[in-house]
């Protein structure tokens, strides 16, 4: 089975790869790269790399935050000028990975030096059964990669009704249909998965196999799987033989919740990796929301079969990721850097502090938008997000009644007002996420014509992220426009 | 037609996009990202953007080789002390590129000011009639992106009969069929390109209507095409509707050949893309020969057409290339850096010092290899790479009557001889790269049962990439092993 998806449990799961993923064979000039390297006495006229000595770098240096401080992230956003701590990689070391090495040709999971920093952080929050880790080139990759491996042109993947679109829409090109799973408030309903699953026909075509999710402070509704829910939908998963492509790039930005207030200690919630006996989690990971977007560099933990995969389309498509961020990663991990302890102080600090942004967001909110009784939200639970419901019924021009006798479509013209709410802030000067970017693309044989989700889109997407001046100016735009539109009143 | 492929010269170009481009659309979350970037008195709650004071990286710097000397490379080389440049980026500038910038999240084409650096390298080298450039995480990124906007299943591309089977074997799982066209010493034959578009059969399926090339030192042959060539192959591109993806990774790397000696000043040849009237070219270029192979950074340049589509495949792909390669290439080519100038000047030197390398490689070769009479070569003319010829009708079992009656299949027993040989050199301690490795994978229509490849697999590829050291007791292992095979002594 070398090379299929065997999973490390026993259980058989090549029968979710995709035919090109079957025929894909492993890269021959990757097969000599390796025997070379694996055999230090033997003399290489094989591969055309450079040699080091021609690379015009000698030394890279990142002059990164200190996490002696006891809230380190408070600490360097407030004083451009304090304590920082510099990461050093030269030519050829000594230091957690040089340039000779980060620079050179590699695998397409990435350097062993890098690939083992990763996964002893995934191995510190997860505790995965039995899993290993693939570097890819930060959450969007991650995702189309495991897409291109688990996708034939026709199938199904099935996903939160409301979803990131940039990830829905990549899929379509390839063929994939979505099937949007019903959300509320806790996001993805387990009963709905179940329920789809449960009530496939087999003229719909081939069941859905896959299932993508945010589970922490899902793009855009903010929502949060409470463990209950996670559990239940780990068990559907197993009952209807689905993978899950856990997308998780908040998952360090979790904060309190109705029962427990947020402090230092506060644990972070079971991922579906973490409870993956059978191997059928592929978790994306990303550094892009705790360092920075523009490093490009995350990476994907599955089980070994799906790991091999990946590998082997890697090293056929993008190749490994980049050394900067192999080597920045390895360094700061490392003994001369943050190391674990400080990467996770590092993380806790940041989630205080978008906890701040987030309390400070909910407080503006209600002050500004939600006291005119035109809006209202829920507090996230993780994540960069409100997701701010408009209460579109009060609208003069609202109508209930768009459906005639056993006609199909939206019964409401919740659609039409947001457009037009959409177009009042931009001419006021704001920027927000409609609902409608997001809303699950849906082939013509899965739209649920009982009960659209043009009906639902009575919701903005808001960012936390930005500066508390944004929001200030941001929130008191919306709650202006907000009045205006309700009560028709022209500038 | 926006979107699609119309080119600057008014020739529509779109019918050799596949069908997962065509049905393609652009990323809506870019849409809203580009609105607010260009309407900066917008105030944005759209993006979930981490704000640049919660990235913990304050300053990168890169001790990079001076290029004040006269021959900066060797300079370089032989002084891990001598002369060299920092380049500096910081959090908010002033620099070319800041981390503020470089680490936010962008759009696929790369950073504007990125961007801006490479199209003026481009322009400098190739004047391109009217052409943009992407950046891309690499060659291998570049290309694969090529086929996968002008492959559909089913289609036939053409290429070198001996190509990089990295590349080659990175589309058969898209449903891509290689043609392979015969080479000489100068590469692809325009003849040979010319008889298989003219004698192309309906019942051989959709006509070829994509060459992928290496011009310049190509890998594996080392062969380079002569201007007159490059001349009758966009002919005949224009003639039979070619696309032609010019994968030039040895562009820099081109030394003397028969009619003149190598000095400083010595030209460039002009490339596929500085003839490219149509917009029919793209060219796929990449810092890995020049700088190093693991920065994963490169640059598709090609028609605006192409380009929109290029871009919004890496929108919904693997997204923009990372902030660090994107920083450093903008510092290095610009006015606190090298400068368009230094880059040309370090350019030429490592010219110069590859060229020394592969005068030391033939005379080693001469002497330990070509002298047993059992192998000749041809000296390259660019690149990195020497293809050995083995002169293996010499061999005591060598067969040309393999082939009985109307019967199929190779004449000869060159492809089992030649896996003996590499197989003696391992033993041997030295590791070589088959022919057979390299050799165009041929669907069965199109697979040429009179002139089959495996009776053309009588070389093997050594690289000039190495030390002194490496080339010195390669070719004396090589040298050993031939006459220890072709005279069947055993050890």
């Amino acid at each position: 089975m070398s090379g299929l998806a065997m999973s490390e449990s026993g259980l058989d799961l090549s029968h979710h790869l995709c035919s090109e993923a079957r025929v894909r064979k492993p890269n021959p000039m990757k097969a000599i790269w390796r025997l070379t390297r694996r055999k230090p006495n033997m003399v290489s006229l094989a591969n055309g790399d450079p040699h080091f000595s021609l690379y015009p770098l000698r030394k890279m240096e990142f002059e990164v935050a200190s996490v002696a401080e006891e809230d380190p992230v408070a600490s360097w956003r407030l004083d451009s000028k304090g304590p920082s701590q510099l990461l050093t990689s030269t030519i050829d070391g000594p230091c957690a990975l040089s340039l000779k090495t980060g620079l050179a040709y590699s695998n397409g999971a990435g350097l062993p030096e890098a690939q083992r920093a990763i996964t002893e952080l995934t191995n510190f929050y997860h505790s995965p059964p039995d899993h290993m880790a693939t570097l890819t080139l930060g959450n969007s990759d991650g995702i189309t990669k495991c897409f291109r491996l688990l996708g034939e042109p026709g199938d199904h993947f099935l996903t939160d009704e409301f979803a990131f679109s940039s990830v829905t829409n990549a899929a379509l090109p390839q063929g994939i249909n979505w099937v949007p799973v019903k959300m509320d408030e806790g996001g993805l309903i387990p009963e709905e998965l179940e329920n789809t699953m449960a009530n496939w026909k087999p003229e719909q075509g081939r069941k859905p196999h896959v299932l993508y999710t945010v589970p922490c402070g899902q793009n855009p509704t903010g929502s949060t799987l409470s463990v209950e829910r996670r559990k239940k939908i780990y068990a559907l998963a197993q009952r209807f033989d689905l993978i899950i492509v856990e997308d998780d790039p908040y998952y360090f930005l979790q904060y309190d919740n109705n029962s427990e207030k947020l402090s230092a200690d506060s644990p972070f919630m079971p991922s579906f990796l973490s409870m993956d006996v059978d191997g059928r989690v592929m978790r994306v990971d990303s550094f892009s929301k705790v360092m920075a977007p523009g490093m490009r560099l995350g990476w994907i933990t599955s089980s070994a079969a799906f790991y091999e995969q990946l590998v082997s389309y890697t090293d056929s498509s993008t190749q490994h990721p980049h050394g900067f961020g192999q080597m920045l990663i390895t360094e700061m991990l490392g003994a001369h850097g943050w190391g674990l302890g400080g990467f996770d102080k590092w993380v806790r600090s940041l989630r205080a502090e978008y906890h701040r942004r987030r309390d400070f967001c909910l407080e503006l909110f209600e002050r500004e938008v939600g006291a005119t009784g035109f809006a209202s939200t829920n507090p996230p639970e993780a994540g960069m997000f409100l997701w701010v419901r408009v209460n579109v019924e009060k609208h003069p021009r609202y109508r209930c009644d768009m459906r005639r006798g056993d006609q199909d479509g939206p019964q409401t013209n919740v659609a039409q007002l947001m457009e037009e709410l959409f177009e009042h802030c931009l001419d006021d000067g704001l920027v927000v996420m409609p609902a409608s970017i997001f809303a699950c693309p849906v082939g013509p044989k899965h739209s649920d014509k009982e009960n659209p989700i043009e009906d639902r889109l009575h919701y903005l997407r808001v960012t936390f992220a930005g500066t508390e001046d944004v929001m200030r100016e941001g929130f008191s735009i919306l709650g202006r426009v907000l009045k205006q539109f309700f009560t028709e009143v022209q500038k």
